[in-house]
């Protein structure tokens, strides 16, 4: 390709986005944005996502079969599992205006995601264990009300995605399978040049499952997930999921108990609020909070400095639902206004919920369940009974100890590029989707779903591997191999560029031919590592002086000359060389 | 592949659907319906889908550069082109619940098509004449607010489509580029098997220019559209542009004129009731319409047999918009209710717009602008002066006379593949778009666009090239080259049929193995024409007995033995020769 050709250049100047993503890609000619979290891929980014995309495809093509299942989907689908009305990113379609109303005024949903879908087509073909296990997967374009899309490719309202679903006659050979996707998914990972920055994390397995979900994590600093990270087991936890122990805190080695007092602070709620107030560390302090858990009420209290974990905390009481009780239960159980909750004064009928965290506390502070008030020097045993068990329902945070091993976690952030979810019998059975064994009964049939944000994984490697000129692609997702540039008009000199260029064209290179007349070569080299294709090729006068073509790596400083004679040889060689490395073990 | 691993088997017994290709292609497994208009593409299905895009991504690519653009855009977009409110097609997204609406409530556009966001987006990009020309194309799910979807894959709310763009600093330059576009579009039609049956129709060029606009219409008893075909010349026009000329009435032969005479006949409207209740033939009358032509009100007649061909009439009268009057403009043109409009008694300042159908006409019947009133036995000259001018504003119809041969029309059926279209600066203008030129002078910018229906085209093939067992599949978009059927459970016949599976499949050739162990002969037999793919190859006891494998073309009745070790030759000898049926000349 001959970058005269492309309409789409390369716009230094563009404006700086929030994300180095956005600004590269933008930059680059790769992507437009066409408004907040929805883009055009410009021919260069159509190349790289296409690229992507081939792997993810040759990856899944190993554990299932592909079909495209349509945008589109007719609000019944939805509203057999009850999902019509509680994913909070979905949208649906309806005419656009009057005209159009006229002719037709249906709405439909826009799939966000298609386990409905596809459960409800599946089901009128595969009836019989015999047609089981069977996995199904897409790649397509998704649909999401996203409130806050940001971070370029990282979240849009509109991406690629590719989404697989698998359906098994037992959970055990679910369960193999599940085990053995994580392969090829790491497979996806290494070649398109993450593997060594993924984790696999557990995540909450939601309503669907005791189990965990499993998340394909890429270490970033700019992601927007917190990861916990055990170094000696090399498990990782989502933080939504992360089992905590709190570090030990000095305040609680106090030496003697004092007196309990009920202290009066008028509109003192919040932690912020309080520990100003009191003038005390939050650690002292007990946050309690009153929850509806399907249809019983309880209360959950964690120490003063963590957040509940409703995942860990819905888990803890056993509930299909969990939400914040409203002001008139709060009222009803604590007999005060919200702000006052406290552990103590509670009738013995409360369902109480205390964090682990709490259990070495001395001379705490809690709240009174007396509006204004608020109770401090709380002890164990003095003022309240000391209960038999605590529970970890708190949201882990920096310092904590994972608690099976003792060590503090290791944190960092990363951005999620893949997933996988035991969805066991949740849509099969809201579908009535069952299978007829070789007995003769019916039985429930499992699923998994397993998803790759194809676009997602681009604006992954672009905020990954990058410096300040530009992206530095991976070689099996780049759009190009290599970018050729020549800096002269002498006819001589582009003759013999263009001989090397068909030369290795005709080889099955890739090859982006900088060949412009009206740019400077301080120009070509900028906008050659701005478009960060990974090997650079100078045919010019001095090169040829020098003895050849001049050859680069975008990720290094020195370059080589190499005589054109041996330059197709050479470059096959750094190519592979920089594939291998992909997919060593 | 081996048949026994899809899910999706044939299914026979599935419902019949209004279009053949929809029962034939659910029945073989290519798609499900998941609602009206909306389908899934199955693995096979899926696989003609790519390759029509295949074929089409490699014609494309001679003539421009593939893009992707967004299915979502903002509402301002299609606003600068003042197409929000008048496109009738038109989707909108918005949340699809409450809890979706209280985290985004905008609304988006769902693009049927894109040349208002890819104009947006070229305008940043080539605003230089150095930047021209430039063509953008891509291949992308598109969305219609279709009233009422059918004929399976030929008419649906959901579709494939390649849509291209052009953008040239001259009308000269996008003339040429419009003119060689026809060449590859008739490229693709080849390639993919209906060449033989497309026709290059001439039809409207909307307000976007005088000129007209070009269809790729493929010839087909169940087609939408009506093409009017001159054989001599082998023009062709889509009936909503063809010109025409009444073929003589033999009434219009009668010997003297009669006796002009209103006749009261009450609430007598429309030609149908008009022509029973005096008993005349619909050619001896005249049928009057009121329009409203941009700010003027204009009066239309054609002969009763004919409607006004609304296209025309815009030309003839050099209108922006047309309509019909609203009840109160016909009352005070006419001085009578709807219903009794004619051409006489009308006053002189108003514009009449006569279809040359009514010149030879004697003794016929208007409307007497006068309620419940006709008038018969009009002549020209007599009772109302003749106009100088008739023009052509009639919808051509059966035995209709190409004007300007002199030639009968021949008339036929057919579904539209592929358009192109001249935007001349329709687009250009309304984002302010514009080149900059040599001399520094800015000029307007000439636009095409040029759309492919991918998934229609599979439904027009599926449509055209079937027999009552089924689709019978170009080889150059079948799923599989062929379908390899055993029938026996012997391991040594197996391991042969296998071997030679292996050898096909090794030599690039794509084979669909019916290896089910289940299905009888019948079935299987069945099953393979239904499906459709090009060659038949059956490796049973009794082949083997008789030489080899059997191996029989899908559209054939014959069948021909081939010994094993000379059945790769022979299959890559028959796939050739199919291959060459579609390219020749």
């Amino acid at each position: 390709m001959k970058y005269s050709n492309t309409l789409f250049k390369t716009s230094k100047g563009s404006k700086e986005y929030d994300s180095k993503n956005a600004t590269y890609l933008v930059r680059g000619g790769f992507v437009s944005q066409v408004m907040s979290g929805v883009y055009a891929y410009l021919p260069l980014g159509l190349r790289v996502i296409r690229n992507i995309e081939t792997i993810v495809r040759d990856e899944m093509d190993k554990i299932g079969e592909e079909m495209q299942m349509p945008a589109l989907a007719p609000k019944e689908t939805w509203q057999t599992t009850n999902r019509l009305n509680t994913v909070d990113v979905l949208m649906k379609t309806s005419p656009a205006n009057e005209v159009s109303k006229a002719k037709n005024s249906s709405e439909y949903i826009l799939n966000p995601t298609h386990e409905d879908v596809t459960t409800s087509i599946v089901k009128q073909y595969g009836n019989s264990y015999k047609n089981l296990p069977i996995a199904l997967y897409q790649i397509q374009t998704k649909f999401r009300n996203e409130p806050r899309a940001k971070s370029g490719l990282l979240r849009m309202r509109e991406f690629r995605m590719k989404d697989l679903y698998s359906f098994h006659a037992s959970k055990e050979d679910f369960e193999q399978y599940y085990e053995e996707s994580k392969k090829y998914y790491m497979n996806v990972m290494k070649r398109v040049g993450i593997g060594n920055y993924t984790y696999l994390a557990l995540a909450s397995g939601g309503d669907f499952t005791e189990n965990f979900s499993h998340e394909f994590q890429v270490r970033l600093e700019t992601g927007e997930d917190w990861l916990f990270h055990v170094e000696s087991t090399g498990v990782t936890y989502n933080r939504e999921v992360a089992p905590s122990k709190a570090p030990e805190f000095e305040g609680n080695a106090e030496e003697s108990e004092r007196k309990l007092e009920d202290v009066y602070g008028e509109e003192i709620t919040g932690m912020e609020e309080l520990v100003k107030f009191l003038d005390v560390p939050a650690q002292k302090c007990v946050k309690t909070l009153i929850y509806k858990a399907d249809d019983r009420v309880i209360v959950a209290a964690v120490r003063g400095d963590y957040d509940v974990n409703e995942i860990k905390l819905k888990k803890v009481v056993g509930a299909k639902q969990l939400e914040l009780a409203d002001e008139a239960t709060v009222k009803e159980v604590t007999g005060a206004e919200i702000g006052y909750a406290g552990i103590i004064n509670l009738p013995d009928s409360v369902e109480l919920y205390l964090d682990d965290s709490i259990e070495p506390m001395r001379n705490f502070e809690c709240g009174t369940n007396k509006t204004n008030y608020h109770t401090i020097n709380v002890n164990w045993g003095r003022d309240i009974d000391k209960p038999e068990q605590f529970y970890d329902i708190k949201l882990a945070k920096e310092g904590d100890i994972h608690p099976e091993s003792g060590e503090v976690y290791e944190l960092f952030k990363s951005s999620e590029a893949g997933n996988i979810f035991p969805l066991e019998t949740k849509f099969t059975s809201a579908f009535k989707y069952e299978v007829v064994d070789e007995a003769g009964k019916s039985k429930p049939i499992y699923m998994g779903s397993y998803g790759i944000g194809i676009s997602r994984m681009m604006g992954i490697i672009a905020e990954l591997f990058n410096d300040e000129n530009g992206v530095i692609w991976p070689i099996s997702v780049a759009p190009y191999h290599m970018q050729l540039i020549t800096l002269d008009k002498d006819e001589q000199i582009l003759k013999k560029a263009e001989a090397a260029y068909d030369e290795l064209i005709g080889a099955g290179l890739q090859v982006l031919w900088d060949d412009r007349e009206d740019a400077s070569p301080g120009v070509k080299f900028a906008d050659a590592d701005l478009i960060g294709n990974p090997i650079r090729v100078v045919i010019s006068k001095r090169s040829l002086e020098n003895g050849g073509a001049e050859v680069k790596q975008r990720r290094e400083d020195s370059s080589e000359v190499v005589a054109l004679d041996k330059l197709l040889g050479r470059l096959q060689e750094i190519k592979k060389n920089l594939e291998s490395e992909l997919t060593a073990e």
